[in-house]
C-alpha cells in the first residue's frame, strides 16, 4: 500500500504513543510481556527514523516571555561546533555587556563568528535613529552570514525584538532567510515573533513563563544564569 | 514610605511596562519627547536592578513538549563555564549516543564533569530492572555533584522523564536539592515535571511546541539540531 509519507509517519507516531515510553507506565508486570512491548516499540522507533530521511536547513524560532530562548540557541551553537561545523551569532540587543557565553565561545576560535551590537539599546541610547542604524548594521552582517555556505548555523539573537520595535522589517527578514544555502539552519530568538515569521518557520517553540518566584524574592540577575 | 520589597518591585515593573520598551512602540514622534521617556525608563531600570540584590542558588525547571529544554540547560552550562565556574551534567536518558555537545564540551576539560548513562533506555534495554539500576547510579552521581560546592551549576538532564517512568522518586529528588550549598544552581529538564518539583522551583519554563511542520515533511533528526 502506498501511503502518503506524512500519513505513514503519523500512523507510526500513533503506534509509538500507544505502546508508550515504557518504565512503570507500561501495563505489564511481568518481564516477558514488558520485553515484548518494548521490542515492538523499538521496531516502530526504527521505522520512524527510516521514514524521515529528508535533510534541509531549518528555520527555528524561540519566542515567548519565559527564560531559555537565547540559551536554547546557544545550546544549538554548541552542538554544531561540537560536530566541527561553523556557526555565526548576531546579537541584536544585548551587545552592551560581556556575557559569559561570549567568553566561553572564544575557545572555538574562528569556527564561531560573533557580532554584537556595540552599545545598549532604547533606554541606553535614547535615540531611535541611532538604534535603527545599529540594527541595520547587524542585519547587513546577518545577511552576509546567511548567504555563506560555510556557516552551518546562523543565530539571530533577539531579532524578534528588533522587529517588534520597528527597527527591522519582516519582509527584509523573510527575504534574508531565502538567501540561505539549502542546508543552513537559522535560529531566531526573542519575544513577540511576528505571525509571518511563525508561518515561515519549520519549528516554533514558545518559552512560557510558568513560575518565576525568584523575581518576587528580590533575587538579582546572577552570573551564569542571566548573563 | 516603607513598602514591602515585593510591592516596591511590582510597582517598578508596572512603571517599566507603562513606559514601554521604546522604538516605534513609544508614542512620541519627536526626539526630545522620546529621549525624556527613555531617560525615565533607564532610571526605573536602574531602580529595578537595585531592588533585587539577593544572591541564591536557583532551582530551574525546563519542561513541556517543545524543543529547547536540554539546549537551554546547555546554554546555562556554557555561560557558567565562560565565567570560569565549574559545571556538572548528568544525563538521565540520552547516554546511548555521542552528542555534539559532549564533543564540544571536552574543550573545557576538568571544569566540566559529564556523566551519561552508559546505554540506551526502555526500548533499548527492554528491562526495567536494568533501567532502574542505571538511573540509580546516575542519581548517586547527581547527589555527589549537588553536595559539592565547587560545582556552581548542576544539570540533571531528562531527570523529569526518569521521574515520570517511575525509576526515581520525587522525594529523593527534593531531598537531593536540599543538599546543595547555598549558591549552587541546578537545572532539571524533561517533559512531564511533577507538580511537587514545579512547586519547589525558583523558575519554571514550559517549552511549548507551537509549530513543528518539519516532522510532517519527513525531515530527519539533523546534526547540530537534535544531537
Amino acid at each position: 500500500m502506498n501511503q502518503h509519507p506524512s500519513d505513514q509517519a503519523s500512523s507510526l507516531d500513533a503506534a509509538a504513543a500507544e505502546l508508550g515510553p515504557g518504565g512503570d507506565l507500561a501495563p505489564e508486570a511481568d518481564q516477558d510481556g514488558y520485553r515484548r512491548r518494548m521490542a515492538r516499540r523499538k521496531e516502530v522507533q526504527q521505522q520512524r527514523v527510516g521514514e524521515r530521511n529528508l535533510e534541509k536547513g531549518l528555520v527555528l524560532v524561540f519566542t515567548g516571555d519565559g527564560k531559555g530562548k537565547t540559551t536554547a540557541a546557544l545550546g544549538l551553537a554548541l552542538r554544531t561546533l561540537g560536530h566541527g561545523d561553523q556557526v555565526a551569532v548576531v546579537q541584536f540587543i544585548k551587545g552592551g555587556w560581556q556575557p559569559g557565553e561570549a567568553k566561553a565561545l572564544e575557545l572555538f576560535g574562528e569556527a564561531l563568528h560573533w557580532h554584537a551590537l556595540g552599545e545598549g539599546f532604547t533606554w541606553e541610547t535614547q535615540d531611535r535613529d541611532r538604534d535603527r542604524q545599529l540594527v541595520q548594521q547587524a542585519w547587513e552582517q546577518s545577511l552576509a552570514y546567511l548567504a555563506d555556505a560555510s556557516r552551518k548555523l546562523v543565530v539571530l539573537d533577539e531579532v524578534n525584538v528588533a522587529l517588534k520595535l520597528g527597527y527591522l522589517g519582516i519582509e527584509e527578514v523573510l527575504a534574508g532567510l531565502d538567501l540561505r544555502p539549502e542546508l543552513t539552519h537559522v535560529a531566531l530568538t526573542g519575544r513577540g515573533a511576528p505571525p509571518q515569521l511563525l508561518e515561515r518557520a519549520d519549528l516554533v517553540t514558545e518559552m512560557k513563563l510558568v513560575r518565576h518566584p525568584f523575581r518576587e524574592q528580590g533575587v538579582k540577575a546572577q552570573r551564569g544564569i542571566e548573563f
